[in-house]
This record gives C-alpha cells, sequence and structure tokens, in this order.
C-alpha cells in the first residue's frame, strides 16, 4: 500500500484521535486549565509512544510541560530532522460566540470544527500519521531520517520558559533541519509554504518637560510640550517614502531574492479583498513594495499606543508634563535586534533637546527574524514532498508577525522549513475554529515524502 | 482731608467688611453653595448702597446672580465708567492645604488670608472705599464720572450666562470706558497694570483609520496607522523657528508697538527663577520674543492631551484604529476666533488622506483676545493715577489666560482699562490665598485719582 492510500483508509481513526485531544481544554493562558494542559501532554505522548516512537517523554519547563519524542532512523547517517509545534491552545468558551462547544469536536463533511483543530494540534498530529504511512508503504521499522519531535505548551503565552528549555536540552534536539508545522497555507487551491517570519523588537519611549502639568495661559508657548517633541519624534520615524528613517535600522537587512519576489508575485492576491480584511479604507506603506512584500520580508516601525496630559471629557488648557508612545519594530532577516535598539536609542537621543527627559525602555531583548533559503536542499526537498502530495505548484509565503521559531534556529543552529497545512480562514484565536481534514492529510502525506527525500540524500 | 488721608483712616472699617463678606463662602462651583453666592450678592448690593450708590440692585442670570450698581454723576456730561468685577470665589477646604479656615480671613500685619481676599472680593471693594474717599476729598455728593459698577457670580465657573447678561443690559451698561478690577501686578515693589489677555480657541482633533485595532503582525506596514498621521499633524503644528505653522492663523495679528515692548523690557523678569516657577527645565518658544512676549502678545498652538491605541502597560501589538489629540489656541488681539478655527479645520483637512477620517471637534465660538490701547486717553490716565498712588513708575503687564473680559469689549463696545491691586503670589485659586492690604488701599486710592481724571477731561 502506498502513502496516499494508508493515509485514506487511516482517516477515521486520525479524526477520531484528533477529537479526543481537542477535547482537553489546553488553555495555556489560564490557570485553571494548568491540570488540562498537562493531560494533553500525557495524551500525546502516550499516543506517539503508540505510533512507534522508542521515546516519547513529558519534559517539564519551569511552566506548561512540553512533550519530547525520538525516533532513530535505521541508517545511523541519515539526517536528524527535529519537528516543531504545541499543545496549548488559545481560551475559548461558547460565550465568546462559538455555534459549537469548542472542545468538543464536531465534523461537517471535510471540516472539524474545535479549538485547537488547526492551531495546532491538528497539525503536530498529521506527523504521526505521516511517520506510520510512510513505514507502511516502505514496509520498513524506522524512518529514512531520525525524527525528533518537541511539542511545546506554552507557544500560545509567548513561550516563555521555551529558548531556556532548548538550551538545556541543545544535544537531545541537535538536528539538521527543523521543521516547523505551526504556519499557514495561502489556501485550500493554492497550496504553499511559509519560507519567513519578521522578528520584534518593542519599546515604550517617554518624553518628560515640566514637574507638573502647568497651565498653558500661564507658561504656554514659553515651555517646552513634551507631547510636541514626542509628536515630533514619532512623526520622523518615518521618510517621505515610507522607509523608516532611524539611521542605521536597515543595517543588515537582507533584500528579498529575484526568485521569491517571483513566487510571491504568482499569489493570487486580492488587495480590495485583504483590504475588507484589514477593515482599511487604504493600503500605505514603503514604496518600492508590494503590499505583500510590507507585511512579509520589509521590516516597519509601528505607533501601537500613545498619550499624553488630559485625555478626557472636555478642556483643560496645560502643557503636560509628560508624554508617551509604545512603538514596535518587525524584524526581517538580517536585522540584529539588539543593533536595533541602539539605533532606536540614539534616534531618540538626538531628536529630543538634551535638557528634556527621554527614556526609551524596551520590553526584553525582541524577536530575531527568522527565514529559511529557499535555494537550500531542505527547503527544495519540502516543496518537491507537498507538490507530490497536492499534485500542484507550490508557492511561497510569509508570516508578518513572530513566534518562537527564531529561537530555534538561534540555539539550535538549525536550518527552517515550513510545514504546515492550516488556512489563514481556519480562525485561529477567533471562535469556531476549524480545519480542513483533506488539508491535515496532504500534511501528513507530504511528510512522508519529505523523510523520504531527505533520508535517501544519505546515498550518493 | 485728602483721599489717601481718608483711606488711611478707614482702614480698619474697610477690613472688617472684607472680613464679612469672605465668611460668605461664594462658590459658584459648588451646588451646595448656591445660597451662598446669593447671600455674598445681596451682602454687595447692601454694601453699596451703604456706601451711597443710588442704584443697587441684584441681576438674575439664569445662573448665579451678578450685582449692578450706578452713581450718576454729578454734572451730566461727565463720562461713563463701568466696573467690572466678581464676588464668586474659588473652592476651599482646609483639607486643601489651608493653614487656617479659607472662609474665616486672619489679618497678619498687612497680610489678610482667606479665599476671596484677592480674587475678587479685595479688588471690588476697593472701589467703594475709593469713591467715598474721593467724595470726601472733594466735598462733593456725586462722583466725578458716572459709576456703574457690574460684579458677576460666575466667573470661576467660566462666566457661562456673562455675555447674555450683557446682551441684555448692553443700554444700561453702555459706558465709555470699562475698568476691569480682576488682574494682578507685577509685585508690590513694581506696580504695573495690564493691557491685554489672550484669547482661546480649543479643539479635540480625530484621525480614524482602520474599523478596528488590527495586528501589527499581520497588517503593520500595509496599512495607515492613524497614531503615525496624528504625530506628523501634530509635527506639523510648528515650524522650525517655533512659529505655528497653519497658513492664515497669523491673519490679522497686531504686532507689539515698540513702546509696550520697551515697557515690557524694563520689568525685572528673572528668567530663572521663572522657570522655578514653572517647574520646566528650559525655555522653549518662538524665535524672536522673550520669554515675557511669547506668553502674553504671541499666539500659540499647544497639544494638551493626546491619546491612540494601547495606553496600558505592557505590549499589545497592533495598528491602532484611531488617534485623537486636544488642541488650544491662545490667541492675540487681531485674531478672529472663528478664522481660527476654519484655518485650523483646513490645515487638518490638508495633512490627513482624503481616505482616513479626520474630525475636528471645536468646544465653541472661542474666546477673543483683548487689550487696552496704551496710547488712549483712558490707559493714561489710569497710568497716571496708579503712579499718583504708588509713588512710582507704573509699569505694563499682559495675562496669558482669558477671561470674559473680551465679552466686555466686543458687546458694549467699550475700551478696556485694567486696574488691579492683586498679585501673582497671592495664590489665588490655591489653599491659602492671601491679599497684601496696603495694595487693596493703594488700589482704592488709584480709583479715586482715575475718576477725578477722568471726571475733568469734559472741562477744556
Amino acid at each position: 500500500m502506498d502513502v496516499r492510500g494508508y493515509i485514506e483508509e487511516h482517516r477515521g481513526e486520525f479524526v477520531a484521535a484528533l477529537k479526543e485531544w481537542v477535547a482537553i481544554p489546553s488553555v495555556s493562558a489560564d490557570p485553571d486549565h494548568r491540570g488540562d494542559v498537562r493531560r494533553s501532554a500525557e495524551w500525546l505522548r502516550d499516543r506517539l509512544a503508540d505510533t512507534g516512537f522508542p521515546t516519547a517523554e513529558i519534559w517539564e519547563t519551569g511552566g506548561m510541560p512540553a512533550v519530547f519524542a525520538e525516533w532513530p532512523a535505521a541508517h545511523p547517517g541519515a539526517p536528524v530532522v527535529l519537528v516543531y509545534g504545541h499543545h496549548d491552545v488559545q481560551p475559548a468558551r461558547v460565550a465568546d460566540g462559538w455555534d459549537t462547544d469548542p472542545f468538543a469536536a464536531e465534523e461537517h463533511g471535510d471540516r472539524l470544527t474545535g479549538r485547537g483543530a488547526s492551531d495546532d494540534k491538528g497539525q503536530v498530529l498529521f506527523h504521526a500519521l505521516g511517520v506510520e504511512a510512510g513505514l507502511a508503504a516502505s514496509g520498513a521499522s524506522a524512518p529514512p531520517v531520525t525524527l525528533r519531535m518537541l511539542v511545546e505548551g506554552e507557544e500560545e503565552s509567548g513561550s516563555p520558559h521555551f529558548a531556556a528549555l532548548l538550551e538545556r536540552n541543545r544535544d537531545r534536539l541537535a538536528c539538521d533541519v527543523a521543521v516547523i508545522s505551526d504556519t499557514t497555507m495561502w489556501s485550500a487551491e493554492v497550496p504553499s509554504m511559509c519560507v519567513g517570519m519578521r522578528g520584534l523588537t518593542d519599546c515604550e519611549i517617554t518624553v518628560t518637560g515640566p514637574d507638573t502639568d502647568v497651565h498653558s495661559g500661564s507658561f504656554g508657548g514659553a515651555v517646552p510640550n513634551p507631547a510636541r517633541v514626542l509628536a515630533g519624534l514619532l512623526a520622523g520615524l518615518h521618510d517621505d517614502r515610507g522607509r523608516v528613517a532611524v539611521p542605521g535600522f536597515y543595517d543588515g537587512v537582507a533584500e528579498i531574492s529575484d526568485e521569491e519576489r517571483a513566487l510571491l508575485a504568482k499569489l493570487p492576491f486580492d488587495e480590495a479583498e485583504w483590504l475588507r480584511t484589514a477593515g482599511s479604507p487604504v493600503a500605505a506603506g514603503e514604496e518600492g513594495y508590494s503590499v505583500l512584500e510590507r507585511l512579509w520580508v520589509r521590516p516597519t516601525a509601528e505607533i501601537n499606543g500613545m498619550w499624553s496630559g488630559h485625555t478626557g471629557a472636555g478642556t483643560k488648557t496645560i502643557v503636560p508634563r509628560s508624554a508617551h508612545a509604545k512603538v514596535s519594530f518587525r524584524l526581517v532577516p538580517g536585522q540584529e535586534p539588539a543593533h536595533v535598539q541602539e539605533r532606536v536609542r540614539a534616534f531618540v537621543a538626538d531628536r529630543v533637546p538634551a535638557e528634556l527627559g527621554a527614556e526609551v525602555a524596551f520590553g526584553g531583548p525582541g524577536v530575531r527574524a527568522c527565514a529559511s533559503d529557499i535555494g537550500s536542499t531542505a527547503v527544495r526537498a519540502a516543496r518537491s514532498a507537498m507538490e507530490e502530495a497536492f499534485g500542484t505548484e507550490v508557492l511561497f509565503t510569509r508570516e508578518g508577525g513572530s513566534g518562537p521559531e527564531a529561537d530555534i534556529a538561534d540555539i539550535l543552529g538549525a536550518p527552517l522549513v515550513f510545514l504546515a497545512a492550516g488556512l489563514d480562514e481556519d480562525r485561529i484565536h477567533a471562535p469556531n475554529e476549524k480545519v480542513e481534514v483533506p488539508l491535515l492529510l496532504k500534511g501528513a502525506e507530504s511528510a512522508a515524502y519529505l523523510w523520504n527525500r531527505l533520508g535517501a540524500r544519505r546515498e550518493p
């Protein structure tokens, strides 16, 4: 029996297992669900053990537990692959607007509804089905690559213990390639793989002026107004062409390759439809780049919030004592968060008169962007594997947000490949999350083909 | 007996009367004190009647009552003078930090402490003493000018019914000059008269972008950020030289005369001391003007408050749906509030891309600036009268704030003269308000001399 045949035959068992797992409300953000997150980890550990992984363990993190599993390849020289996913889920209550119980998954035709069905339980579970199908098709007793899985339990809470977990277990997690299954494809009709996620660093800027709010009749026009200074600073963050005007901000930025640019341009992007989704009257951004390029391959500076002085009803004629802004920077491959932070500090120091107070407080060290090298063997293998499974050309996308994936690339020094079967329309993080079961099955099939392709590379 | 002699002899009675009036807590802002405001009006009406004013009446306003009194001149051709002041006071409670009961005035040497002692009961009451002293000195039975007094009861609450009161009583209030006794002098050693107050108009500016806050990972860099647009707008309110950059903002602005500029420069202004009072690390403002000129004779634009997006703790990586600012404009003589409002609307419309929403909501029609013509007969007469009373040169000041005085100039069409004996250090609107009794007596003396000077003008 071939891979596809095996997977189609076992669809019923796969869906039943996924329903069972979805029924465990592993909401990492809610302390009341701590026990459920642990039960979810135990469920997965047992499932992976049942699948045949010789090693399947709970890993404690100081927060919510992760699951680690390993299945050595038959051939000792085979490549080592680490699969990353997470077993915790976003909060969900019927009162939020769900049509059904979010933790009692329901199947309607090809669609399975429930919290975590897409993000990320369905995408973790297809790996168990994929490796089973590969072994059934080949008749082997071990996969063609050494398969390691790390499935964390705090992704929806910002992965606070994940980097430390990687550091502590660097040896056991060492790999030739890390396969990330926690993203989305362009659409069911246009399968795609993500090849990059932006990084992030965020700060709060405070400009201070007089010791207290002062009356604008008595002092206005003759003392500096920190709100005005801050407005000038924020207005100066971008130039007229929409570029970030912080000197040195673009240091090291990797420009998109012509090949990737051409592939991005093939995506059937409908700007009007996208604007409706954004609820925005108009597109904006950096000159010389398409909307998708602005979202995926260009770094940005964004004012997330600001406040100063009187913000209540009516009039208060004051010069405010201070002004504040929260500003975040999306980063792209090649940018170092620490360097960007230093450049932002210098920019603020340059722009605020020395007599006024100016503080820039970053929320942490920031997150580096991550990207796959689209010319690499691993990406080419994954793309071919997906094309074999889907029977059509696979395009490239990126994501504008950030996740713990950059830690994997940085700490383990492994190239990343994103292999996913979710869709943007799956309503992850929203009521009525769903997943398309046929796409999960294609994910399993793609994984099986990918292990074959990577495993085959050890031979000449 | 001359004017000064009479006043010195009656100091005790004057202070006793002022204490009695201060004891009535005529706090117009507090509904619990409505009865006290009425009692205060009745007290003043009776006092002015006792002084000899043939007419002394309560005037209803729809809000708190005002007091009107009139004493016709002996000579029918004599000029008509309207004195303006107010009998309501700022709130005051011992718990705010008063060392004594604010409504039980205490005399310590030359200083009388109590709410309203300076602002404005002391300055209203010296007019009663002044006219008595003038009559005692001349032996006449009526003053040398027709003296009208209008003492309102809502000044500390923004004078909401004052303009309508003036409109309704235009005929009975008609005058050749309006004497305003509700300002301050530079210091006890440097007597001065105010010759102008700035006007004011204020607005709230709202810029809207996406329908809701959107995720900056998914949309940041490709949709317009209203906080950024607003920051650009606010940063563009001023040019590099500190001038307001709204086209047409300066239309009609009266430049300060060389004479007034020279007199302002004579004031012993200590910038370091002023900065300490302001609590500001540095002075700022429009190039080419001194600190006092920036505060008194130049119009300004000031951001009083602004807010957008996430203003709480932590990070929220959003593009905010809207951004807001409260901006007020101090106006100087020659500027029309309506014209400034129209110019600000045009500025905002020009600066915000048409696809985004931009609203400018003004808080009302605004307040025109007011000023005395320092070359006018009335100002010259008042200055001479004060110089006679104080025995030294009287300088000119202005005030940076605004009051109902502009309504008097506009509605009654009368030139304004500011005759006051309060000090900036009197802590009006603050705990431990006080007044220097000798200065109130000088105020009474100045008033008596001023009526003589103005009355004398009907003769060749």
